[in-house]
This record gives C-alpha cells, sequence and structure tokens, in this order.
C-alpha cells in the first residue's frame, strides 16, 4: 500500500461514491428517523453510497477490514481497515448546504494512515496518501499546510453545533469560545478540512464516533496538524475532539479546557 | 426595465463581481477591524467588488440610485435604485466558508422588483427578475419554488448565528427554534436562497441591514415565499426578519414569536 496506489484508489473510491450521493443531494429524499429520541436523518444516499464503496474495496482487497456507519463489520481485525461515513453531516445534507462530506479512512493496525473528505457539490477532494495532503477541485491540485497562528486569542474556529456540547463538557468549550477571534457554526467535516487547509485554526467538537473523524486525522496531521480527544489522548476511536493547526494552538486549546472544567 | 433586461444585466454583474472576489477568496487577505467593539472583517475584495459592480451601473443606468455598504450612496431618491453587499458573509468568507453571496438588489419606488444572490465558488446563482426565480449552476437552470410545509412543528429553519439575538429578542426566536424540527446555523444569505428553492422552510434573523436582505427578498417571494419584519411589516428596510415559505408557517413563526415575546 504504497502512497500513489492509496491515492487513486481513494479517489475511485470518491467517484463511486458520488455517482450515488450527487444525485439524490437537494432531490425529494426519505428521511427516516433513526433515533427515537431526535432527529438523525439517514438517507437512502447514505445506504447506497456505502454500498458502492464497500463494494469495491471488497473486489479490491478482499482480505482488507471494513467498518461503516450503516452495515455491520467485515474482519475488523485486518491489519488493514477501511472506516466509512459516506455522508458526514446527514442534517447538512438534508437542509441542502454544502458542508456534507464523504469520509474515506484507512486504518493500519489500529492507527489512522490515510484518508479523504470529499465534497462532491462544490468539487473538493481533501485527502492524505498517508505522506501528505492534498486538495484536488477539478484539474487544480494544490498540497495542504495548516496555518502557523500561535495564539489561541487571534485564532479561528469552527464547529459544527454549540448545541452538541453536554452539560459537563459546555464549560470547557466555551472557554475556548471566548478565547478566539472568531468561531463559526455549522460546519461538519467542512471545518476539519479547512484546518487542513490552513484556512482556519481549530475544530473543538464532541461525542464523535470513530467514523466521524478516522479520514479526518490523516488529512489534518499529514498538513502538520494535531488531532486529539480533550486530554490530548488519540483521536482515532472518536470521543471528544480537538483538531489544532500546530502543536502551540493545541497546547493551548487544551490547557483552556482543562482549566475551564475543574 | 423588463425581466428579459433585468435578468441579462444582474448576470453581467456577477461576472464583474466575481472577477474581485473569487481570486481573493481563500487567499491570503487582509482583515480590518471595521468595529472596534467586536470582529467585522471587511476584506479588499468587498471594496474592489462594490466599485466594480457600481461603474458597471453607472455606465449603464446613470439616473438610477446606488446604495452600498462600504461607500456613499448615489441619488438615492430615484425610481430605480441598486442595493449592493458584494460579499454578505464576510466572516464566512474569512473562514473559507461557501456560505457567503455576493447581493444585489434592484428597488423601484423603494420597493423590492428583482435580485441576486450569486455564490460563485459553488457556482450558484439564485435570482429574481422581478416575475419568477431562477438557480442557475453553470449551464444548467431551474425555476425556483417554495416548500408546501404547512406545519411549523415539521419545518426546518435556518440562521446564521443564534448569538446575533439581543436579550429582548432571546426568547421570541428560541420559541422557533424549539418548534422547528432541524434548525441549522451558519447559513448567512444561502439560508434564504435554500427557502427560496424549497429544500428549507424557514429563516429567522435579526438586526439585519437593507443591503443584507434587499436582493433576497424578491427571489424568495417570487419563488411563492414571504419575507417581513418580526411583526408582519415590510422587511424592505432590513431590522428583524422572518422569511417562509409560505403564507401558513409564515403565520404561525409571527404567532410563535408574539406568544413569546409577551
Amino acid at each position: 500500500m504504497n502512497a500513489s496506489k492509496i491515492e487513486s484508489f481513494l479517489h475511485h473510491l470518491c467517484e463511486v461514491s458520488s455517482q450515488q450521493t450527487i444525485p439524490r443531494f437537494r432531490a425529494s429524499i426519505g428521511v427516516d428517523n433513526k433515533l427515537a429520541s431526535g432527529f438523525d436523518p439517514v438517507t437512502e444516499a447514505d445506504k447506497q453510497a456505502e454500498l458502492a464503496i464497500r463494494r469495491e474495496i471488497a473486489d479490491t482487497f478482499p482480505d482488507h477490514g471494513i467498518l461503516g456507519e450503516e452495515f455491520d463489520d467485515i474482519n475488523p481485525d485486518a491489519e488493514f481497515c477501511w472506516i466509512i461515513d459516506p455522508i458526514d453531516g446527514t442534517r447538512s445534507f438534508v437542509c441542502g448546504l454544502p458542508t456534507w462530506g464523504t469520509l474515506i479512512a484507512l486504518y493500519q493496525n489500529g492507527k489512522p494512515l490515510a484518508g479523504v473528505m470529499d465534497q462532491p457539490f462544490t468539487g473538493e477532494r481533501y485527502y492524505s496518501n498517508g505522506k501528505k495532503s492534498y486538495l484536488t477541485k477539478g484539474d487544480d491540485k494544490r498540497e495542504l499546510s495548516t496555518s502557523d497562528t500561535t495564539d489561541l486569542t487571534t485564532a479561528i474556529m469552527l464547529t459544527t453545533d454549540p448545541r452538541i456540547f453536554s452539560q459537563d463538557l459546555k464549560d470547557g468549550y466555551q472557554a475556548v469560545e471566548n478565547k478566539c477571534l472568531l468561531t463559526r457554526y455549522g460546519t461538519d467535516c467542512y471545518g476539519y478540512a479547512l484546518v487542513a487547509s490552513g484556512q482556519v485554526d481549530l475544530v473543538v467538537e464532541a461525542g464523535l464516533n470513530n467514523f466521524d473523524i478516522a479520514a479526518l486525522i490523516p488529512i489534518i496531521e499529514c498538513a502538520g496538524g494535531i488531532v486529539t480527544d480533550w486530554q490530548g489522548k488519540s483521536a482515532s476511536g472518536g470521543g471528544n475532539i480537538v483538531a489544532a493547526a500546530n502543536r502551540k494552538i493545541h497546547e493551548q486549546i487544551l490547557q483552556t479546557i482543562a482549566e475551564a472544567s475543574n
């Protein structure tokens, strides 16, 4: 699995997936209530895209593992595992907003190796081949590099929704928001991509599943950033997430959260 | 000023404007602090786009009025007035998010006649020629029509930021959010465009300037929707805004706000 092979296969998976998502974006789509307790729409696009991605992986790498949101795990103890979230940001998708994305990660021995965040409506594809990170849009390709902002008070934060933070996490999150120069909401996986590209400096979120973050870790880290949980431990299993442009910003975020949570 | 002439001139203004905005989007841009009290970035893109739009209008319609955010009003008492906000959603622009837009409205005798919301990064152009509303993306053109959702409890709301509501407006806004099925943040002018296209059902915001809403009124109303202030009066001067897919939803929003504000 060298970088070039990973890269071309990631592109292929995105093409296959977007054939299922784009025709259903902004169409009249059926929305199920997946959680009886709330509103968690899951669309036919989600299921069909995951099936299409799984089919390609199983055909090409039959000994690899596959973990996805919508269907059962396959071979989860394999050395190489693919982790799929065909539509991260299903609420944005339902609203017609272009901040959802298709997330596909490749893990080796439980650690993130490579991944892609594809936004087929805008035509943007942010990915890491395990060595470097890139953004392609049409024929344009550029290497990604995180920002060199080192002071949290001049930093820009993105987060999906301030309502995601449970009572015990609110103070920590709010302290970071209060310190930052600017915070914008509504960003889903798109926010992490903008950290990788150096456009913004951090994302702070809570309660993520592994498939919500798996692909984004190598994209940000191969661009110079760092992704951990709120205690500075591995983010590869999901949980409460801090994604930062660099180690200095990351330290200030963790310290701010720790002080506010006492 | 027939519909066809308006339409072709709006397209021309968008082309001229995007030549100033797109090269500066996601580039390293200078950000001024326009308000000493807060963070209201205004970019070179904003100024240059407005200058370019003003130049075209003045050349083509020298007797028309021009009102814009960045420069002095010209001939504001003319029968026909153009109202310009070259980058609505400057914060989104600074963050690299594609929900900002170029807003250009044409008023006749103080009333909105036609307008456009152009998002040149995604290639979407939502506009009204004074008769009907359309979305173009590349060669694709379709007529816009608002949703037929008539029950607020099944409706989707978009709004830019829950922090925009001052203390006396919070209860009214929150009551609407509590009734809706789903609310998403971070949408700027893009949210109004998604009401016009029938993708979502309402936007509730506060403290808008006339140039923030002028272009969006005809786009939504020629698609079947309704835009007023929170008391049901004209929105054409800005203020606290309700944009709704239809009259039934609009009535429920106004009633919900009024009840919560007592």
